[in-house]
């Protein structure tokens, strides 16, 4: 990230913070100090806090030990100010000094209680927001940059997924998947595994299942959820539902429902529409199927520097989508007690649909055993 | 974790909970709450939330689709009620009504601010503090099997350093350096990477630096602070300046300096003696050899199930320490343009002194280059 979109992403996050009558937003870190500055410092408990105010200049307070660090980052390049505090000094006094006057603030989504607490003694009177209607506003439409480093995240995934027959097999454990699953998550190019689902046999109809040692069996049909965050930051997410081996008719058939809802989501989406009406888009499919109670969660949530961000595309949201927003399209049925399965492509909306930036095959891969 | 320990660590949580004057506390994924139940959730956007009421039992608000999996975890062994909501749902209400009449609860320190002001909004009137005093309190103490725990993850990262001259290398970079040493703690038996700092020449007088693409030359003290988490959730965190080739007389005297007060620290620290009292122990010797203004951090922080934790090691901390508590000892120089080295080693407080659970020699390694 250069200091040229530094500069532009606060102009413009001021622009909201005056426009939703905040005097300020505070950033810890974590994806909003990441997307605003390129500064991408770990959460720890001594306060680090961007202050973008409605107007004048932003400014950061870091720990005097990460100083160094900050200044060496886009934050240093952007010309930001630099307010350090030492390991006795109050950290939070520092940024009530800097907001004389200040009558609303909107804290970092992600801010620890702590610190919320810290602000809230230090800023007596001031009334306490969320930073999110301006963060995620910003987030929420990605630019050409940022979905071409998202169509990597998803080729990089997809590599992973095409992979599966080496290491999905009869008298496996979920665990040893898992593991390959991994490994593999890192060669594909990823920095980091953020999540590994393989969820065999009755272990399918818990949605967040991670992995445990039950071992995998012929006929098993497999949930294999996974996904990591590139070196860009950007985060990828994909899941396939594999059949070790021939499953039973009626999972074939609750298949066949799951396909088709995912497909028809996805088919809708487009810019225009709400974030709610894709959710229903799936949601009928399998509902004039019989499934509906099965279906026991929304249908998918934004991508970007987080996997789980803006816009929800669950019943109620009704914000219109606009071309730029990225998220997921993951249906799922989940019969407890037997078995459950979920597609999941993450889509970006174009001018007049989606692209999706998963490309491995939805049908049904039946893997040998 | 057993079902017993579930139970005797929620009973000891609820007695401070009384004793801080807090209805309750409210936990959410987290340090804490696999502390307290074993339950390893993710921190998502949707609102997970132990609730710990001062009398009566404990019981837990999951998202439905986390229903299964909570239930398989300890809590479920342990038998606490689990309260599942839907999409659309208000989680916060549900928190609300199990807590009628609640005048004062105690928030997880690490609890995002949505989920502050979601219950705030919820619970109108009701005085939010924090969940710390209880939580710390326990966490705080290791028993033998957490200090094992900790043993363990020591033995791990020792056996990445003792592989340090395998990577570090003149005219290789500090990112290249840096992947070697991510896989090798993986190798050692850690679950995740947690932070990898290769800071040579230059770059190790800034403490929180992480790796860059500067080629490390022959002469340059190199700075390595690595550390995992292992399958048990305990943590590891140690430090190492090495040399590759003969560096200049000064930083051996410097290093000398270092490493007297890492020795100091680590003698003086016991029960009886306070948090402060430790710190001190370090700065004298530096301050006394003239480079106290440039020892700009803290000498210490706890370790436990988060890298850092309490107790924290600082001037003004005046918490006795007593036996079981686990906490490093890292004093630090650092001379901006020039250099910086930094010792690190995890203590367990015995009866009558520490243990040291890194035992990779403290000399200055000098590696061939």
């Amino acid at each position: 990230m250069n200091h040229a979109t530094t500069a532009d992403r606060l102009k413009r996050a001021q622009q909201l913070v005056a426009a939703n009558g905040l005097d300020a937003i505070l950033v810890t870190p974590g994806p909003d100090l990441r997307y605003l500055t390129g500064y991408d410092a770990v959460p720890l408990e001594r306060l680090t806090c961007l202050v973008v105010p409605a107007t004048g200049a932003a400014s950061v307070v870091v720990p005097l030990l990460e100083q160094a660090a900050a200044t060496a980052s886009p934050i240093g390049a952007a010309g930001l100010q630099v307010h350090p505090w030492g390991e006795s000094e109050d950290p939070y006094a520092l940024v009530a000094a800097l907001l004389p006057g200040a009558q609303a603030v909107g804290l970092d989504d992600h801010m620890w209680a702590a610190k919320v607490l810290g602000l809230r003694t230090a800023m007596p009177g001031v009334e306490q927001l969320l930073a999110g209607p301006v963060t995620s506003r910003l987030r929420m439409r990605k630019t050409p940059d940022e979905v071409q480093a998202l169509r990597e995240a998803g080729a990089a995934i997809d590599e992973v997924h095409a992979r599966m027959a080496e290491w999905l097999k009869p008298g496996r454990t979920e665990a040893e998947v898992g593991r390959d699953i991994s490994a593999a998550i890192l060669v594909a190019g990823h920095a980091t595994v953020d999540f590994v689902i393989v969820a065999s046999g009755p272990n399918g109809a818990s949605p967040h299942h991670e992995v445990s040692d039950r071992v995998i069996e012929r006929g098993d049909p497999v949930v294999v959820d996974i996904g990591g965050t590139m070196p860009s930051g950007y985060c990828s997410d994909s899941t396939r539902t594999y059949a070790v081996g021939e499953p039973v008719p009626d999972f074939l058939a609750l298949y066949e429902v799951l396909r088709a809802a995912q497909e028809a989501a996805c088919r809708w989406a487009r810019p225009g529409v709400t974030a709610a009406s894709v959710d229903l888009a799936a949601r009928e499919v399998i509902e004039a199927s019989g499934y509906g109670e099965a279906f026991i969660h929304r249908t998918g949530h934004g991508i970007g520097l987080e996997t789980h961000e803006e816009p929800y595309i669950v019943a109620g949201n009704e914000l219109v989508l606009e071309a730029g927003m990225a998220f997921s399209v993951e249906p799922g049925i989940y019969l407890p007690g037997r078995f459950g399965s979920r597609i999941e492509d993450i889509v970006v909306c174009t001018e007049d649909g989606v692209e999706r930036l998963n490309l491995q095959p939805r049908s049904l891969l039946i893997l040998e055993a």
